[in-house]
């Protein structure tokens, strides 16, 4: 961990180096990124429908007014089969499909209803309250584009047009490796210098917002030869890895030595507090070591881990968290040549932060409301300047 | 459907009439909103441990630089089990326990070893390096507050202070009932006026969104006695129905009878373009008449049955939307008396409506960035006005 990368550094490695994966075909499912865009094979409508309720009619009989006889009723799902002629109408409703030979709707409220037949009070012009055949998805148009991640409305479009399967991105398939002796898995009950471990109870939330599956969570001792089996074992079975814990360059630090082993890590140390010892490798699969220091492991996931997940998976890149930019409450002094990544509380619309090293203090992130970054080129930023929040709800 | 309901009025309804559900216990899990406040009933840490990787020492013998002693290691999981004695160190790691006798850390940068011994170059401090026991959680904290959505780092905390099972909001579970004889399951080939049902996947999306629970999907044909059975049995096993079609007043239209019959229906009909054709009845469960076209019943839902549901379930009833204040290109004509949903996309920072009325067209809402509301009391937004837009994604 000789010389620490850039932030932006590792951004870039990552764009570089996370490629989409490839292409599967599933029933439609909001959430899930469409690998190419979608095409309608069908006209929504796919036949004329009124938009109102009243009668079909032919406009040219609404000119003056009149009375029309009434010849049948056209109502969803059961239309009227004959052809509306010359002085005559057909009851409709809303959603029903023009009969034959009408050319528009008088609205119910325009009409007289007597025995048999229909006052027309109002003429109407020929479409009058008609949607016609595709006004709302024309055949052969493109509904939804190429990456597009699914909305609720995108899914009704897509029922609405008779997609069964569509092709979208893989989902990534990530494996979590929490490193360290002293860890027990949540529901355990610690003694002496045990912890309970809280990373992959975080890390797994995590990975699921950003679009991924967890395939595997394990624990693995403070044993360089223990972790290179499970890398490798992990590896095997997944797209991306999550190591947390021993990532840094003390004696028990092995995670770094695992993956140099078993592929190549061009990032061992970010200049960014407080994650710091946190590196990224290569297996091909990319690897993250994340610090076990539970906040330093948030921060370290949220800025790279988060992204190469979702390049992956083929979304935009960005965090998916809400952003405002608001005054800062009080200076805050940074570290040149480091950026910070501050846990911060908006209160009266401004901005105070409430802990910035700590590395340890998990406590921080789930009391404050976001963070803000701060760049590594600045050292102070004064009371009042507007910095970018980004909320964690 | 005589008087349209004021929007602002439904809220209030709502917000009287939707009480939160009662309180059930689970493992955590992320996104389940807190009953109550949770305290922890340990220390995190439960050890004073190290900060940093170095050498666990008294304080004092490092005022001058002179050699220690090396007795021991802690590492973590695996502790020191003797005390550390005047002129004595012991090596430690990030995370290991401090041992007795101990009472700060030079970090390794700091030393130099030798056979044997170490020399301190820099003295320290008592507590130095030493993060102290309940330091990021004491014992009787409240570290959640009751109502909280449980975060990823909150999930976190809660296996790092032994939490095994919270007392959350119970989900809501909504039955959705898609009525009209024309409507076919999504995955169906319609012939005809068939339609296929585009609603119900989309609502089953946004109630998933909203933290409620799909309990059931049903078709019912537009008939009166069909309806009121279809919505008696599905309010014995739901929190809230959402009824789709039929709500308007047409003679094809039996929810409003159904729902007046086995309840009260206190609104139908609201001043809002596209969802006019809406209702709001207790049965005492909740129960949404949503209008058939699927862009109004997007609509409805986002404005009403989102927020009934939020409530239901202890949620913030704000749209989970993100919003921005955005200047509106060409000026916008509205009516006087009724709330515009409006569908807008963003170009070049500027919002642009493409569509308000056009209560068919689910398309418009695949197309659209957000949308707009334009309160029932303006007629005109200026071009280079300020409107709120939310944001779909």
């Amino acid at each position: 961990m000789a010389k620490l990368a850039a932030v932006v550094d590792v951004f870039d490695l990552l764009d570089h180096r996370c490629q989409r994966l490839e292409v599967e075909s599933i029933a439609p499912m909001v959430g899930r990124v469409l690998a190419e865009a979608v095409t309608s094979t069908v006209n929504v409508p796919a036949f004329a429908r009124s938009a109102m309720d009243g009668y079909a009619v032919r406009a040219g009989d609404t000119a003056t007014v009149g009375e029309l006889r009434i010849v049948g009723q056209s109502r969803p799902g059961r239309s009227f089969t004959g052809v509306v002629g010359s002085r005559e109408a057909v009851s409709i409703t809303t959603g029903a499909a023009i009969p034959e030979g009408a050319d528009a709707i008088v609205m119910i409220e325009h009409t007289e209803t007597r025995e048999g037949s229909v006052v027309v009070k109002e003429p109407v012009a020929i479409g009058r309250h008609i949607i016609r055949i595709g006004e709302d998805v024309a055949a052969g148009c493109v509904v939804l584009p190429a990456w597009r991640a699914l909305r609720p409305q995108d899914v009704g479009l897509l029922a609405a047009i008779g997609v069964r399967q569509i092709r979208v991105v893989r989902q990534p398939q990530v494996s979590i490796l929490a490193t360290g002796s002293e860890l027990l898995p949540p529901g355990s009950t610690p003694t002496g210098s045990q912890i309970v471990d809280s990373n992959s109870p975080m890390l797994s939330a995590l990975v699921g917002r950003d679009g991924g599956v967890v395939a595997a969570v394990r624990y693995v001792a403070d044993n360089l030869n223990e972790m290179r089996i499970a890398i490798a074992e992990a590896a095997s079975a997944s797209d991306m890895l999550l190591v947390t814990g021993g990532s840094s360059v003390g004696s028990e630090d092995h995670a770094a030595a695992a993956v140099v082993s078993l592929g190549e890590l061009p990032v061992h140390g970010i200049a960014i507090r407080p994650a710091k010892p946190s590196g990224v490798g290569f297996l091909p699969q990319p690897v993250f070591l994340l610090p076990g220091n539970p906040i330093a492991c948030l921060c370290a996931y949220d800025l790279f881990a988060s992204r190469g997940i979702r390049r992956l998976g083929g979304r935009a890149w960005e965090l998916p968290y809400r952003r405002a930019l608001l005054p800062l409450a009080e200076a805050f002094h940074s570290l040149r040549g480091r950026v910070d990544h501050a846990r911060v509380k908006v209160v009266d619309e401004q901005v105070q932060v409430i802990a910035v090293g700590g590395a340890s203090s998990l406590s921080s992130a789930v009391a404050a409301d976001g963070f803000v970054i701060v760049a590594a080129s600045r050292e102070r930023i004064n009371a009042g300047e507007m910095v970018e929040v980004w909320f964690y709800d």
